[in-house]
């Protein structure tokens, strides 16, 4: 690895649910000059990628497919590989993301049933089980935790559930606002297949899509009896080409975006061969989140998530404004503050609540940076300036 | 803009038809701080890469898509917006890529006819204005240059040819080895879809699908009766966020790739309101395309392109090892020199020639540079270390 030193231009804290702050090694390895995508120097930088995804989700025996897109893509991968047209899905609705993923299944052709939760909760377990026995489905999906809410789904209970009452089904976990920030063992949760994407949890920039399947959705793909009705996203494109850059060799369907895999390959080297274990990464965004949590609620404020504590994700939390506050009260007090939090995004209520991020080098290089502390003390200035008394 | 400095690490020159050499600002810009995709500082820097990017294809009415992904992506633009399942497609084959495109547009239900060239070789307008005239197709679609081979199709007469002989028909231009490198002119051509990727001619790093539609494009799409069959790649998706983009306010649809977008920033600044100009940078890739070619030539070696100076691309030159040489004797010594060239990839031949990229950097800043000097100067060492005598 390079000697360079590197260090990012000074710039406002970005304490939102993604895109979050990014190392200034990982900047520097997006910088990277420019390399051949089947150089024999990138080969086993993309390789290891592959490798080092498994170990964050606890799946040695998974697939990963990693390719130039967003965490939306990972939806039509799903859609377009692992169900057929006219097969069911059940999609479990906690917010925003749960009506997408819906609508991108119907594009592929599913048949799509949602258990829709009320406005800051789940679909509980129960209702889930009723449906599972009430119909077989061939895919259940979950937003693990669903940005716009800050809801974070039950993905253990998920994956016992459905190895109980529907083994056949296929389980999708969206990890876009999860993966690197909560916990997953995907293999022993019984999680079948994990999308995310690299601006969140894995403190990257935006640019990549992340999945990882289980031999269940391989073989699942594998039994097709039409082919995947994507291009880009098809896996019968892509799974020869991470089995060739896994081996060493490389192998050619559309170009990978070279630099971003080596920023990944930054991140990820910190993440699983660096300090803090990757169970006590975990545990500090517990920490730090429930810190984030106790902090608004001693300010009389409320979380949109039911019970935030209980609830809520580990690395973002969505706080209602006090009543008579909005928006243009509160965000352009914090800018000045050279913070940068999230307006609300849930269609029904965005006008009601903000966002706050708190992952990665937030909260892990926190005695360093100083970022939760500088954040909270903010918020809480901002409150009182906006004429907000606790 | 920052005043920061950066300096790329000291590494191989690579002169591969893609990736190519990106310059140190451009990689500064790729390492930028982390940022929110809606921001009203970023916001500007999206909507100005999209202007920009209709000055470089001369398309003052067409409307840009940018989206996280790669040329590749492109076709699943095409072949999910502007064509209907059941309608005809005609894909002029000029190596590897019309393959490619063809499968996209059946992977999406439509049908395919391609009129293939052999290798080195393109389709003639004759042979194209006799399809035209048996079949109305709803699309038409060609490689401006075949990575795969080098060789240049003629835009110009594609679009006059169309014009005249079958107006309806949607002309679309695959520019992901041509666009920044090749002159293209799309409204007085008459081109309808121009798709690219940003590691070629656009001088960075991958990553970036980079598409600019028509006004008839546009409303083919709008005239369809089923919507499109990719939920990644729709414009019922994309268009209202490029506008949005563009009008200053943002919209989300999935995460935009942020540092490159401002990777692109750089990198088209330079070639719009740089020196030298757009004209003169078109100009510049000639001249050093004739340099290349006329030195493989005195060397007494062929290249893929049946008439290299006449029907090459002026980006890249296919090269066949001269007779007894094979990849393993020449690649390697090239390395040694620090210079990285490409394989073939055409199946059919691909054990028998290399491919030498001269886009962007290389070419525009050679002066400073001398990257072609070198490059020359070092395969000719490299042959004759080889035993080959001109």
């Amino acid at each position: 690895m390079s000697t360079q030193e590197f260090k990012q231009a000074p710039h406002k804290l970005l304490v939102i649910p993604g895109p979050i702050e990014v190392a200034d090694d990982v900047l520097l390895a997006n910088a990277h000059p420019a390399m051949s995508h089947v150089s024999p120097d990138f080969i086993p930088v993309f390789g290891d990628c592959i490798r080092m995804l498994r170990e964050v989700l606890f799946a040695p025996n998974s697939q990963p497919v990693l390719t130039a897109g967003s965490g939306t893509l990972g939806w039509d991968h799903v859609a377009a590989n692992v169900i057929q047209p006219g097969e069911e899905a059940l999609v479990l609705n906690s917010g925003y993301f749960g009506d997408s993923f819906a609508d991108c299944l119907e594009t592929y052709g599913a048949k799509v049933d949602q258990i829709k939760a009320p406005i800051g909760s789940k679909p509980s377990l129960t209702e889930v089980e009723e449906a599972l026995k009430k119909k077989q489905y061939k895919v259940l999906t979950f937003t693990h935790v669903d940005t716009s809410t800050g809801v974070l789904s039950d993905a253990k209970g998920l994956g016992e559930l459905v190895k109980r009452v529907s083994p056949e089904t296929i389980l999708v976990l969206d990890g876009v606002c999860s993966v690197g920030s909560e916990e997953i063992r995907m293999e022993e949760w019984g999680i079948d297949v994990v999308l995310t994407a690299t601006q969140k949890g894995l403190g990257c920039p935006p640019g990549l899509m992340v999945l990882a399947a289980s031999k269940k959705a391989i073989a699942a793909f594998e039994k097709r009896t039409v082919p995947p009705n994507s291009y880009f996203a098809s896996w019968s494109r892509w799974l020869p080409v991470m089995k060739a850059y896994e081996a060493g060799t490389g192998a050619y369907f559309a170009t990978p975006p070279t630099n971003l895999i080596y920023a990944l390959h930054a991140s990820l080297t910190t993440i699983t061969k660096g300090s803090p274990s990757l169970e006590d990464r975990f545990q500090q965004h517990v920490a730090a989140s429930d810190r984030v949590k106790d902090f608004v609620s001693q300010l009389g404020l409320k979380q949109l998530a039911a019970d935030g504590k209980k609830d809520g994700a580990h690395g973002m939390t969505a706080v209602r404004y006090p009543e008579g506050l909005k928006a243009t009260d509160l965000l352009p007090k914090l800018v000045a503050k050279n913070i940068v939090v999230a307006a609300g995004l849930h269609k029904q209520v965005k006008d009601e609540y903000f966002r706050i991020g708190h992952m990665g080098i937030t909260v892990v290089n926190d005695k360093e940076r100083g970022d939760i502390e500088y954040l909270l003390t903010s918020i809480k200035e901002a409150l009182a300036e906006a004429g907000y008394k606790p």
